[in-house]
C-alpha cells in the first residue's frame, strides 16, 4: 500500500511524506488528533492535518523553546509553560539544574494522553511525573489573567493561531503574560514562519514590542515546518539576550550550543524589515 | 484547471506547488528544462523536475552565493562561476565595486537562454551584456583543470549531485579550484541539506578540509529546497572568514547584512558532528 499524507502549509503549497502505518487517529473536543509512523520524519503528532512534531526533528523545536529562554534568563526558577502537550519543551525545561518548578497548561488532556502513549521520547517527562513538574489540564489564557508577579520564563508553545490556540496572538493576551512574570521575567513563544504568516508575525511583534522593553525574535531551522525557517518571539522585563551572559549547559544538546544562541537573533534584510514596518 | 507539480525532494518526501501556467518545457542534451508560473513562488526554473531557483526567493541564494564569498575576500578582481546558468550569482557578483572581470561557464546553453527570455530579473546580468562579465557555454571541470593562479574567487553554483553536476563534488574537481585560485584566493559551493545530504556533505566536506588551509561550511535559510536549511562550504587559501574585516557593501540586500555573515557560519551540534565524524 502506497500511503501518504500530505499537509496543506498554505493553500497554494502541500508538503507529502509517505506513511507506513497510522498508530492513533480520534477527535477530542478540541480538535483532530493523529499519531502516525512516517519515512521521512520517524512517528509525528498531527493537529487538524498539520503536522506538529516529529521523532526526526522535534530536538530543534524543543530545544530552542527552552535552552535560548532559559539562557538569557539570569536564574529561572519557575517556569510556566502554555500548551506544549507533548511533553517535548517540559523534558527541555527540567534539564535545567536551577528550575525549582515547571507549571505546564495544556488545553487538551487528549493531546497529552496520546503522546504519552505514543511518543514516549518526547513526552518523558510527563510519564516520569516529577516532583518538579505539575501538569494542568485547562485554559492557559485563564490561568494567565489570574496570575501576578509569578514566573521568571514563561514558554507559550502553541500550535498555529487558529483553532485553540487562537487567543494566544493577543495583545490582551501578550499583558497577562507580563503581569504575570517576575520583575526580571521574560517570555517566549513560537511565532510561525517570516515566508509564509507576514501579517502574523507584524502584529504580534508590535504588541510584543509595545509592552516589553526589550522585543526580541529569533530564528530556527525547522523542517517540519512551513519554509524551514521558524520564528520566535521573545519578551523581557529585563536581560536583552543580545547582551546576556551565558551560562554553559550541564548536559549535550543536539542543536543548540553557545554560537546558535549568539547567531540566532540575527535577523535577514527582509525580516528586519516585517518588524520596522508598522513601528516606524 | 487545478494544476500541481510535485517534487520529490526524498523518496518519501514530496513538496507540491500549484502552478498557474507552464511558461516554457523541453529538453537539452543534459537535462528536462521547464519555466513554470507558480503561486507560491512567482516563476521557477525545473531541471529534471528539480525547483532550481523562484522569483520568490532566489535573493537568498544569490545573495549567500556572492557577498559571503566576496565578502570574506580582501580585494575580490577575478571572479570565476561554475554553472550559475540563470544569472543570479553573476548579477550580484558584479554589484561589487571590486570586481573586474567575471568568467562564467555554464555547461547548458539552453539554460542561459530560456532564463533570458523568461527570468530576466535573475538573468539581468547576462542581458546587459557587461564587459565586466564573460559567459562561456562549456565544461566547467575542464575549464578548471587548465586553470592555475588565475581567480580571487571561485564560486561553483551547481545543480544537485546527479546529472551534470556530479563532477562538481570530488576531490579531483577541488583539487584544481586550488590550483586555479591566486595565493589568497578562495571558493565556495553550494552543498545540499544537512537534514537530507548528510552522506554527500561529509565526503565533500574531508575533501575540502583536507585540501584548503581554512574550510568552513555556512548555512541559509532558503524556503524551496529540501528542509528549508541550505548548505555552503567555502574552502580558503588563506582568510579565513571568522576573522575577516567587513567591508559595508555599497548597495542594498534583502537577506544578507553583517549580522547574518557573522551568524552564519554558527553550525547546531548535528551539522558539526556531521563535519567532525569522520576527521577525528
Amino acid at each position: 500500500m502506497d500511503l501518504w499524507m500530505t499537509e496543506w502549509q498554505t493553500q497554494h503549497l502541500g508538503m507529502s511524506v509517505r506513511i507506513k502505518e497510522t498508530l492513533f487517529s480520534g477527535r477530542s473536543s478540541f480538535q483532530e488528533i493523529a499519531v502516525v509512523e512516517s519515512e521521512p520524519f520517524g512517528r509525528m503528532l498531527v493537529l487538524d492535518g498539520v503536522f506538529q512534531t516529529s521523532l526526526f526533528d522535534e530536538f530543534i523545536y524543543h530545544e530552542m523553546m527552552a535552552h535560548v529562554s532559559l539562557s538569557t534568563h539570569p536564574n529561572p526558577k519557575r517556569i510556566l509553560i502554555i500548551g506544549g502537550g507533548d511533553g517535548g519543551t517540559a523534558r527541555e525545561v527540567l534539564r535545567h539544574p536551577s528550575v525549582e518548578k515547571v507549571e505546564m497548561i495544556e488545553i487538551d488532556g487528549m493531546v497529552v494522553d496520546v503522546c504519552k502513549e505514543f511518543l514516549p521520547e518526547i513526552s518523558a517527562a510527563l510519564i516520569a511525573d516529577s516532583a518538579r513538574l505539575e501538569v494542568k489540564i485547562g485554559d492557559g489564557i485563564q490561568h494567565m489573567s489570574q496570575a501576578e508577579n509569578e514566573y521568571d520564563v514563561i514558554i507559550v508553545d502553541c500550535s498555529d493561531p487558529i483553532g485553540p490556540g487562537e487567543g494566544l496572538f493577543t495583545k490582551a493576551f501578550y499583558r497577562d503574560v507580563y503581569r504575570a512574570l517576575k520583575a526580571d521575567g521574560l517570555f517566549v513563544q513560537q511565532t510561525e514562519s517570516p515566508f509564509y504568516h507576514q501579517e502574523l508575525i507584524r502584529r504580534l511583534w508590535l504588541d510584543v514590542d509595545d509592552l516589553f522593553p526589550v522585543a526580541r525574535m529569533y530564528l530556527a531551522y525547522i523542517p517540519l515546518y512551513p519554509g524551514g525557517m521558524h520564528s520566535f518571539t521573545m519578551g523581557s522585563k529585563k536581560t536583552d539576550p543580545l547582551e546576556a551572559d551565558l551560562r554553559p549547559l550541564p548536559f549535550r544538546t543536539k542543536y543548540f550550543n553557545e554560537s546558535i544562541y549568539r547567531s540566532c537573533f540575527a535577523l535577514p534584510n527582509f525580516v528586519q524589515e516585517l518588524l520596522t514596518a508598522k513601528t516606524k
